[in-house]
């Protein structure tokens, strides 16, 4: 049997931390983000899908996709 | 064949360390949490999802996010 | 489509690790559990479930839920 | 019950993160790639997939594969 | 809807690694296993299943789990 | 319910990942394994399959079983 599927999963919004990560992206609160063998990441979380998370560090610099069973944790600096 | 699947998934409460987390969440045990790369951080656990637990270390601090896989140990202070 | 699914999922106890445990946790076998970035926890299992080993480390001290994919080795110390 | 399944998955393009990736693959940006306990590697992405990305560091080097869970951050460095 | 589901998974024998690992095992060859954040465990693998490898490093000394996950690598002494 | 389920997963070819490595097979390429915690492991692929990489370090040495999700990068020598 051969089953070509193209799984387009939402993000689960029933589960506090989404919503929770939403609410940073929304009001743009600056976060930290830990990332083990990298270090602590500071920014604005733009925003997350089911792998990632999109961090803008600095104004002048592109988006770090950051992946996000390597973020050990995310705290908000405000 | 495309499948759009918002997954509601719940904590599966017939897992003894679900209702182990849960009870240190109801009743407000200091615990500490060892994230290998980060440290141990100690707190009062707010809630737990799929994915995350919620920590307050620190009454005037946001909570922090701890990815679950990131969790290595949790261990009730009381 | 939106599926609530509470998976209640049960050890598998065809397999051989399971039953291995299982028979650590009965008989109170004393065992030490290697955490990469934590250290060699010893103690006596209580209990097992599909994402945690908890283990007493101590009469005096609550349990210490280990996450499993965190436990790289476990041994007998008997 | 035995079920031979050749699953053929395709990237997720409803995700960010994946289109952002593509973006980058297909404007042949810079990008740093951050693998922790090997470092930061430095090129251009030549293609992603469901478990690696395709990085060519230098082009007198055959392409690097990344393996995707290792891949803790990327960003461009454009 | 709950669904109670006793998954009883078999080992997937049309894997040549499961193959080859089965051959060590009954062979009792030597094998050297390097987990990383615990180091090299030498010894003669018993048995292995879906999440786990069954490790005697000592005739005088009890059985060691190693997680797969944590077995980076896997190589024959002999 | 209870489903003994014997699966049989075929490498998914379709992947990109997937038909380099087996080009790399085919051509007998040498080729270098990043694995962290363990370091760069040097050889030529014998086989790959859904969960390892058979490397051969050495004329004189039996297989190196690799494990997929150890190995960060692999890059070819050629």
């Amino acid at each position: 049997m051969q089953s070509f599927e193209k799984r387009t999963t939402a993000l689960d919004t029933s589960q506090p931390s989404i919503r929770h990560l939403q609410d940073l992206i929304r009001h743009k609160t600056p976060v930290a983000v830990q990332v083990p063998g990298v270090g602590e990441l500071e920014g604005i979380l733009h925003w997350q899908d089911i792998d990632y998370l999109a961090l803008k560090q600095d104004e002048n610099r592109p988006l770090t996709l950051i992946n996000r069973a390597a973020a050990a944790t995310i705290r908000a600096l405000g």
